[in-house]
């Protein structure tokens, strides 16, 4: 516990133009994967947030008209009258815990695709999409101008109306119109949008006016703005035209939400970039030159740096999305005293990975986040246990602790055993190799979780077998032995032609490396199956150790899956520069003693890589012996398997697998089949 | 007009089990992109080819259970009760034109993601995800085969309650847990479902007899059946397992519905495969081995080849999903004898490439496929005129084409200006490159029906200036005057760093490459920053016309977006193949007489590529100088740019461009923009 007082500063209300936040806490806008798709989640999701203590929670992004359409991705959508019920539900929701609703009106520009309401696409001057479609985007004339004016006053106005306390003009994340007419290389216009940076930026300037104007007596105006593009002389700068821009509207927005871009900057992994508050030189200067609130973000979690950027002057609202997706009460913890209980961020970037395929966000400390309304899970509370008194987890690793943290909340005695000498499992290797440090956070929250608790016993150094499991005579078990990486090279591209290893090929997998164990001398080959995270990872960690490293995959980038994690650009840019020899859309055929041989998988040629050793990343096998073997013996109550052992995956799906099966215990199987969500429904009426 | 008699085959009744089709057209299920998304759409869309004439009108895969979840994609979802009611829309839909709603049943097993559910994944084995994500299926036991058995057979009862006449076993495109049983590599199973034949195929023989047992008294049991991988030796192979599959099961299901696997195979581009019925050779064998109706496809436009298949006993029923979606009405076509009226099929996969970016389809011949809900559009009907009594279209490229049909079709006295020696524009001439054909149908068939016209009038080599178009004195003006292609390079990776060209450089462009000049002796450098189909096509030609070719791109692959159509491998190969040097994740920096110097998108590093001329394909300037003029000079009562003039895109962008104009052609202006379209909203009660 520590002394409340220390944080007062952070409860202190916030004046924001004709409104007032109830302390500095601020969830900025940030996509979820809800939105239009799925009202009700959404408004579950943020009215959470505003439980637990956020005095302003925003939506995301909302699109103000069908030529800003964003689909396939579900974010918010107020074209018209018929987008406000939806809407609503999320100010009523965020409204019930005295929290104020802020909307981020947006249109997007090049970055919109349309390709749901097939809408021409807008762009300052003529130009190719955002993203690389065979389509373009055509110069606004002056009645383009004036139509998007007319629409986001006529949206601002809707927003008003589903009870909006904060309305947002938008140039950020080189994704909205705005921003779009700011950057010189995007607005190439000789009239009095383009040229000189007053005249890039009048639009901005009529949009704040317009909204002001169409809700400014009752709702505030806030104004994101991204002042750099973290280009250096390439892009706009903070100590340049980024500052230029906030004195130029100085007084004009009743907040400014201030940024880098674009999202990969704004929004970096702790992989790329461990420290928090990393914004803050970049923002600096904006209090020194508006009188109004500022609000700013930097993963920001701990309450001491908090305290600091507002004593400092840096900002006068504390800024966050996923701090406030890793633990939505984070608030509250603080105004309470209760710092250690704060789930901190991991800064991994599952929950960017989720709205970019579509789904609801999910968080890998918080298993609990994008479940508000469709299973009612709440982050800080769950069911009493039932009948059964006692459970036992067995492994330590991220399904085991969430599993047994949560079955030790619901009342059981737990106990948890580990076969290594420290707790932790994936989650605690993981964290030792570069750049994934901060992942161990997931093991640190419930090991200091569980190590309060009288009712949990952890046991390290006690790997079980059978007899020692019916020994301990507890009769629910839940087996989280978790999984190992194949020795075979057999993965997703591998599965007809099964690569040929000779015996005298030298073979390391993950875990060897994990397990501490080095390559022999003379070059290293990383075969990359996975196509995730982790060959990229242990190719740094083997050419920073001084190896040749050739980093040989079937996918056509290095780390592919990492683009949804916004870090694929600089994974591949950091092995170069490590020195790293990639070679891409090549599979493994066969592995001998001094080289690995490839085939092109466009056109099957093949191709020797030399090599003294391999480390294959393709695919892992799940440790299920001691499940087999207990299952065999039966006489259980409960016997599941959980976490990787049941389903290898990312580290968020295992603790949301511990979690669920916390949560399960003790239900009815066939109601769980037959329930396994509320679902968003399309109305069918005419 | 042709006698109708000569297709009267093509309209005998075919029993199905214990339903009738009333003729031999058959809609096989393929994806739209609306499903349980957009429920009231799918039944518009299917109930237009019930209309049309299709006997048997299919819905899209149909997801069982929550452990087949393909979201983000909108296929259709039948998990429980709650989706019955969106289904028997479509059914209903398609009843009222008297034809058979065909629902397929499907758990995608290792191709589902489970992103939304969240769900385990299934397989056969352990193994990894059809897509590159870091998740793993896991090999189902004997109890989650049960469960599935049961989840299937639940789905087939919710089907008849929603009115299915004919209800699916799915084991085809590699995407579902039939199949994956089926296939020796994914299935290493030591129990009584893996290992010989009659193992792998116990799953799906179980799943008929389920299905019949539950509802064959009332519905057909149809069977959907890839016989051949398409990869020899390597895969399952139509003389061999895919036969002996057929002999095992030959009376069990009520149809036979084949085809090759995977997608790319099934539904391959006229690029790749020019030939219709290219699947002939393959299922031929299935009617000697079954007494039931079987349905085969293969890009079937043609009535007499349609006749052939019969008559040769090769089909006893003509499966269409793409020659259904360019034309509804293809059937009642037939029927009447309007052979010359078919939009046929161009084979371009445009269909596919909505699904896959989760938006309704889109089909280039066909502008009204995807609207029929939403905006009320008939592929056949379209409003008759208003006050306005002439038009005038310039350009007779595709979306000028369009728009004078349609206008035409209206009733308008419509004129028509083409510049050039030869109506088609764009089509006319990008169907000259390698494999690009059957793109002249746009063309032809516009132009087809635009010659039986009375109240048309076609000029070619009438380049038209303002005066012109004045002097002709008709008040309502189409402008679509299309666009050419840069040649300063500048284009989605170069608005930054615009490349420098020296004057002394040998640039030509795609226009270039059409109009017929060839670059001069030496290596041509492709600079592919359009990264869509055009410069793989280029690349093609010019490699078979003897020159030494560089493709360079900042994209990692080859024309990455013919990978929504279907064809990105197979393009890279072939480029391969012919010897062309690829060079990706490079921009282009600089263009000299001698060299393009290059740089790697992720570490700038530099690399000069020599060559003695280069094309360049990044980007296109709209043509609108004749549409300024016109709007300098007033007094139009209509003026409107369309199509690549208003917004360069693809072919099918075009003609959509130029149909909506028709289609808006004396409405009010501020109803269009209040009105886009009708809209599917989620329920937000209770």
């Amino acid at each position: 516990m520590t002394d409340a007082n220390t944080y007062a500063v952070l409860f202190e209300p916030v004046r924001i133009g004709p409104v007032t936040a109830r302390n500095r806490f601020y969830q900025v806008p940030h996509c979820n994967g809800m939105g239009h798709v799925r009202p009700r989640a959404e408004a579950a999701n943020r009215g959470m947030k505003a439980e637990g203590g956020w005095a302003v929670v925003s939506t995301q992004e909302t699109e103000i008209h069908p030529t800003s359409d964003l689909s396939p991705f579900a974010e918010n959508r107020l074209w018209d009258e018929r987008d406000i019920p939806a809407l609503r539900l999320m100010t009523e929701a965020v409204h019930a815990h005295g929290a104020l609703a802020a909307i981020e009106l947006a249109h997007n520009g090049n970055h919109a695709q349309n390709l749901f309401s097939r809408a021409p696409v807008f762009a300052p001057s003529d130009m190719s999409l955002d993203y690389a479609i065979p389509k373009q985007a055509r110069a606004m004339d002056k009645a383009d101008i004036r139509a998007f004016r007319r629409w986001h006053r006529d949206a601002a106005l809707r927003a008003r109306d589903a009870g909006f306390d904060v309305i947002y003009v938008y140039a950020g994340h080189r994704m909205t119109l705005a921003q779009h007419f700011l950057l010189p290389h995007m607005n190439q216009r000789g009239d009095e949008y383009g040229g000189s940076l007053e005249n890039r930026v009048r639009l901005t300037r009529e949009l704040l006016e317009d909204t002001r104007e169409a809700v400014g007596d009752t709702c505030a105006v806030a104004f994101r703005f991204a002042v750099d593009e973290m280009l250096g002389a390439d892009g706009m700068q903070a100590a340049e035209e980024g500052r230029a821009v906030v004195e130029l509207l100085a007084e004009l927005p009743d907040l400014w939400d201030v940024n880098v871009c674009d999202w990969p900057n704004d929004s970096v992994t702790t992989r790329f970039q461990p420290q928090d508050g990393y914004q803050n030189d970049y923002i600096a200067f904006v209090k020194a030159v508006t009188s109004k609130p500022v609000v700013g973000v930097g993963r920001l979690t701990s309450p001491d740096q908090m305290v600091s950027m507002i004593r400092k002057g840096i900002v006068d609202l504390i800024g966050a999305a996923r701090p406030s997706i890793a633990d939505p009460f984070l608030p509250r913890k603080i105004e309470e005293g209760r710092i250690d209980e704060i789930r901190e961020c991991i800064g991994c970037n599952i929950c960017v990975s989720a709205d970019t395929q579509g789904v609801p966000i999910r968080c890998t400390q918080n298993p609990t986040m994008g479940e508000e309304w469709r299973r009612g899970w709440h982050p800080e509370k769950i069911a009493p246990k039932g009948r059964e008194e006692a459970a036992l987890v067995i492994g330590a690793g991220p399904a085991g602790l969430e599993c047994a943290m949560q079955l030790a909340r619901r009342g059981y005695e737990v106990t948890l055993a580990e076969a290594r000498a420290e707790a932790g499992g994936r989650v605690l290797r993981e964290s030792a190799l570069p750049g994934l440090a901060a992942w161990k956070r997931v093991a640190d929250y419930r090991l200091n979780d569980l190590a309060q608790r009288a009712n949990v016993r952890l046991f390290t150094e006690s790997r079980l077998d059978a007899d020692a499991v019916l020994e301990l005579g507890i009769p629910n078990v839940f087996v989280a032995t978790g999984a190992t990486w194949r020795r075979d090279g057999i993965g997703r591209t591998g599965q007809r032609r099964p690569p040929v290893i000779d015996p005298a090929a030298r073979v390391l997998t993950p875990d060897d490396i994990m397990d501490g164990r080095t390559p022999p001398d003379g070059p290293v080959a990383i075969y990359d199956d996975d196509q995730a995270y982790l060959a990229g990872v242990l190719a740094e960690r083997l050419a920073e150790a001084g190896h040749h490293v050739a980093f040989v995959t079937p996918a056509s980038v290095v780390s592919p899956w990492t683009d949804l994690t916004l870090e694929q650009a600089r994974v591949q840019a950091r092995l170069i520069k490590l020195g790293v020899e990639i070679r891409c859309t090549r599979q493994m055929l066969a592995l001998g003693p001094d080289r690995m041989r490839t085939a092109c998988i466009y056109s099957g040629r093949e191709e020797d890589i030399p090599c003294a050793s391999a480390v294959l990343v393709t695919e892992r096998h799940r440790d299920t012996a001691l499940y087999d073997a207990l299952r065999d013996r039966g006489g259980f109550r409960t016997l599941e398997l959980i976490g990787d052992a049941a389903s290898p995956g990312l580290i968020a799906d295992a603790v949301y697998s511990g979690h669920l099966a916390a949560r399960n215990f003790e239900r009815d199987p066939g109601e769980i089949d037959r329930d396994w969500f509320r679902r968003e429904m399309v109305a069918l009426e005419p």
